[in-house]
């Protein structure tokens, strides 16, 4: 026996190349970015889903389960996978904590659900059943003798490790029901009957007790370990507003300043908003300083443009004095706390030609063979109060990118959280992944929001690379075909693992055509699409008040607030902050506008009526949400909710959440009317029954 | 020098977690099945793309290419890639050899393409560029002094592997431009010549010789070589004719032999099949024999099913005697190789109870309790005259396997090098890589043929571990929304790099529903999709005669040859060997057809009326293809032919192939009527002007 043993042994170490293909096929398992490369993402508190194609040769039954683990040193736990047909599983998970949570997934021969679904079959159709009783007592001892079950006897799991389930197989007195089983069956044998003993091998509880004991024959997992990055609800859902704080004023004569942003913290949180971003806040350039509209050059008072970061006062860790100094910006930022409102800065990664480090570290930037410095150029075009860095300069590896990592330490350090990231896609990918896990190691609750506006496999790189939210072409999609298919994609392509939209409305960069000639009912129009498509939003200061004089010809605003100081009467005529602080409201009451996932499009029989509705994973919270696309004449829609989403077909009621209406939706298509006018959107809450 | 580079490797060695990530992306390269998990597949002398995603940081210029081998001993050759906008780049390679093939992709920053660009720029717009062509000269007299021209120098290529290219930058006097054009323009400058200058840093061969020359910055590659097996021509291009040899006869009593095979040769041959196909040819068991029509009792002198292989008489590697025996069938094969016929045998890994194998190895198969065998069943159904093997038997690993595998090299040193495999995905797939691996690594030529019909994921991953070719759903695909988005699939999805169709219209397992009720003109319009849309196409003896009587509401033919012998007339009235003649005809003249690729679906105003178009890779060779699917009536349809495809809008000539008529299709629009009672299809031939 023991020499049989060896030459056993022998063969397998020889097969080796053979035995160890998997008998079992897990692939295209998801969430998962590029292969594996880099973690998806999740968020605390959020559902997300573990899908596979799992399958086998021939005809037998498989299981499989999620292994999961939350934080490094927590426990590997487990979760069985249901089948949706045609080869593919999912099992759901709702992370408690944050972290980098890593996954698998694990897949087997169901032995007994095989030899189970033959018996009952052959039993259904009246096939005399002796022998296959033997081989079924032959399988309820051989699990009584695997390998699984002496792993539980001894308290430990089949893989070594502790696996802690919510596994529904894992039932405590697995062994005590096959065992007792087995004696029932003995002596029904006895007695001759057949019918108790066939009773016996079809149990539920025997089947529940068998998938928890026997062995899980050809069993295979995922080659590597997948990672999910978990983060806090801010990270996938938060409403932001963005100001210039030196228009934190009256008047444009007087520079605002830190306490002044300060008495507008009840208004903002008010709103609903919860994220509060400034544009840079450091010292401006004097040379090349550009005065208001963007010309060449500066007059006296002109503030010039944030963008123009460093001068003698200081670079990107010092504060324009005008805006009050370090003080100030503390008091800020305990202030926002009380508000519930966290702090965003601008990292924009240029210098004006009088930062400290043109001469503190001239090796780090560029020099021309005649002693200048190179400037930014789109040919023609000349940026002279800004100049790059050069990130693969000699002296600049690692110093250079330690200082820039630095300066975000050091920010950390002043309790800011979240980072708005100028231009991330003209700077090196290396440089991004390595800044962002460097900080992100010692502080994982700092989120990175990539301002890149460019190709496609830009924008998304960056989100895989370490990127927490991103920017979107959300701000130029405005027919109901250029949405519906925007979001598809974000919603439902590989995208969906690694990029998480923010749903900009406005920036003071960019002044959408749309709004140029919508009027107020495109601002309500974008302002109901931003906040019900994404789980994340923004609006620039000013959105409020419907602003869009534009630069003739152009996406910029005229006079930009890049530019000037500009203060503004939020209580003026017309403006939509009681529609927003709605909007927001709704947002936060409503599970399912907490992400831009879960998003199902429906029939609205008109072209320019976009009709969608949002749920949350468990069907729990579900929102009906119809928008008219036309700011400028009323629409009908005839709206109509597939029976699989609600109501399977006998009707339902819902809120209108923005009139606080509750009403039956009754029939198969609800007829709305919308008019610009009004609120040129509807959103339902659906009622439970 | 020797200084400062040690200086330079500490600087990188200290720096390595951060420069290890490359500067420039390189992602989605196809062709990559699985990430490079397993070989794409291409065939020798058919044209294939190489595509990546190649991206930077900024707008800077990049340059791209492929960097392949055709065999293990093989030079290194490269081939630069074009851009297509969007940050994709392509390059396409024509295989000269079989063999396994790997490539990569590289990719760099072009320094003096985007320099190039900055002064085109800046000149065009009348910019003074003093500094610019001190710059230049820099840029000019560092390409001299870089790594790639020591390396040219050295006649080593910079990868420290010679490299051999069609790359358009390698020109052999790179070097000598380059020192003139520093020359003339020093010369230029003393005399003050500017404009010269200019010229000489905008001038072409410059470009060229900075593009051989200049060091490829920010250089990165693919992380793994990818696989490409390139196959003989058979493997992607071939017309399969399937026949019972016991069936070569003129009377059902009298069992035809391999030699009234011989006498059939001339007539397959002349229909243009070069691929001839036998069901298992082995003897045939008589336990549980299947009588006429799959009945449970055979009747003296019925033959059995061809797929209970084994009996007193031999198994797997022998030949039923009333066929002709070992001799017979190595004149056959001889013959068939003097018609360019090919011989296919079928591969059925299943037994009659009396094989030999149940007696010599009785460990391989799976006994009940009760000491009778485990025979096939799908409950209730029992097939009694078949026994399925025990892979995963502890004697069966490597023995059992091995013995598979020596009848396929038994076959093959018979001298056969295609194998159709019954029911492949009943059987464990790593014995399918294993297997096809062993063969293939010492006959490369050898082909196999998946007979799988099964759900999707089963179906690739059969074609991605090693066969070479699949069984389709082409056999139930019949409106024209099913055939578009079926070919759409297999042509543009990762399935185009790895699933090789083979389109069979018909099997001795499948009398397709269309077939029974549609007619000779059914017959006619399988026989035109299978022909046009696929490389391969197979036909079952029968279908040239349109038979198509069934088991009443199934898909198995009535009387099905499987159970006996059926001795045809070919000649019968209604026949359409003519028209399958011309068909595979058209097929070889037209190398667009030798693929299922190229392929593009046209317009063509009728939801019955299937128009495409194919094409060679370098559009050498266009055929357009319309087909009514409409056995029972007249279309008409109105065939639209996109302008970017052919013509340029100013109309084109075209051979309408079927019919053999020259004309011009002229007009925007081409009007066809189709007439089921005439040929219900036309296959033009777009003619160069």
């Amino acid at each position: 026996m023991s020499q049989a043993h060896a030459r056993q042994q022998q063969r397998k170490a020889k097969l080796h190349p053979i035995m160890e293909k998997p008998r079992v096929i897990i692939q295209d398992v998801s969430p998962c970015v590029e292969g594996g490369r880099y973690p998806a993402k999740a968020t605390v508190n959020q559902a997300y889903t573990v899908r596979a194609t799992v399958f086998m040769d021939g005809h037998d039954k498989l299981a499989a389960r999620v292994i999961y683990k939350e934080a490094p040193q927590g426990k590997w736990r487990s979760k069985i996978m249901r089948s949706l047909g045609n080869d593919r599983w999912e099992a759901t998970l709702v992370p408690e904590k944050a972290g980098m949570h890593r996954f698998r997934v694990e897949a087997w021969f169901d032995q007994w659900a095989t030899f189970y679904d033959e018996i009952a079959k052959k039993h259904r159709a009246g096939v005399p059943l002796h022998v296959e009783l033997q081989e079924a007592r032959m399988h309820l001892l051989a699990a009584l003798h695997s390998p699984r079950h002496r792993a539980r006897e001894d308290q430990v799991d089949y893989l070594s490790e502790v696996i802690e389930g919510d596994d529904e197989y894992r039932i405590p007195d697995a062994a005590e029901i096959i065992a007792a089983a087995v004696d029932e069956f003995d002596a029904a044998e006895k007695a001759g009957n057949v019918e108790l003993q066939i009773e016996l091998i079809l149990n539920d509880r025997v089947f529940k007790a068998m998938e928890a004991l026997e062995e899980r024959r050809f069993c295979t997992s995922t080659a590597q370990d997948l990672l999910v990055d978990v983060e806090r609800t801010k990270a996938n859902f938060a409403s932001w507003y963005e100001l210039f704080p030196r228009s934190a004023t009256n008047d444009p004569q007087r520079h605002g300043t830190f306490l002044d942003v300060i008495s507008r913290l009840p208004a903002i949180k008010a709103m609903g908003f919860d994220v509060l971003y400034f544009p840079p806040i450091h010292p401006i350039g004097q040379s090349f300083r550009k005065g208001k509209n963007n010309t060449l050059e500066a007059k006296p008072g002109d503030p010039g443009s944030p963008y123009a970061i460093g001068s003698a006062e200081g670079g990107h860790d010092a504060i324009l004095p005008e805006l009050g100094g370090i003080e100030q910006f503390r008091q800020l930022r305990a202030a926002a706390e009380d508000h519930g409102l966290e702090l965003a800065l601008d990292f924009a990664i240029q210098c004006s030609q009088d930062h400290p480090w043109l001469t503190e570290h001239p090796d780090w930037f560029p020099w021309r063979p005649d002693g200048t410095i190179k400037y930014a150029e789109n040919p023609p075009k000349k940026y002279q109060d800004i100049v790059n860095v050069n990130f693969y300069a000699a002296t600049a590896v690692p110093d250079m990118w330690e200082a820039w990592r630095d300066i975000i330490l050091y920010w950390v350090s002043e309790g800011v959280k979240t980072f708005r990231v100028d231009n991330p896609h003209t700077k090196p990918l290396p440089f991004w992944e390595w800044l962002i896990q460097e900080v992100r190691t010692k502080h994982p609750e700092v989120i990175f929001l990539s301002e890149a506006f460019t190709r496609p496999a830009m924008m998304y790189q960056l989100a895989k690379i370490g990127f927490n939210q991103s920017y979107t072409y959300f701000i130029w999609r405005e027919t109901k075909q250029e949405l519906t298919e925007y979001l598809t994609e974000l919603s439902t392509t590989e995208a969906k693992d690694f990029y998480r939209p923010n749903f900009f409305v406005n920036t003071p960069d960019i002044n959408p055509h749309f709004l140029q000639t919508s009027g107020r009912p495109g601002f309500l129009i974008r302002a109901a699409l931003a906040t019900t498509l994404s789980g994340l939003w923004g609006m620039y200061s000013g959105f409020e008040l419907c602003e869009s004089a534009a630069l003739p010809g152009k996406e910029e605003y005229l006079d930009s607030e890049k530019y000037e100081i500009k203060a503004r009467d939020f209580s003026q005529r017309g403006n939509i902050i009681k529609e927003i602080t709605r909007l927001n409201h709704i947002r936060k009451e409503n599970p399912a506008l907490h992400t831009h996932l879960n998003v199902r499009f429906l029939e609205s029989h008109n072209d320019r009526v976009l009709f969608y509705a949002k749920h949350t994973h468990d069907f729990g919270n579900i929102v009906l949400v119809a928008i008219s696309l036309d700011p400028h004449g009323s629409q009908d829609a005839w709206l109509k909710v597939p029976d699989d989403l609600v109501g399977g077909g006998k009707g339902f009621r819902v809120t209108e959440m923005m009139r606080d209406i509750d009403m039956p939706w009754g029939h198969d298509v609800q007829h709305w009317h919308f008019n610009p006018g009004e609120i040129p959107f509807a959103i339902f809450q659906v009622q439970a029954d």
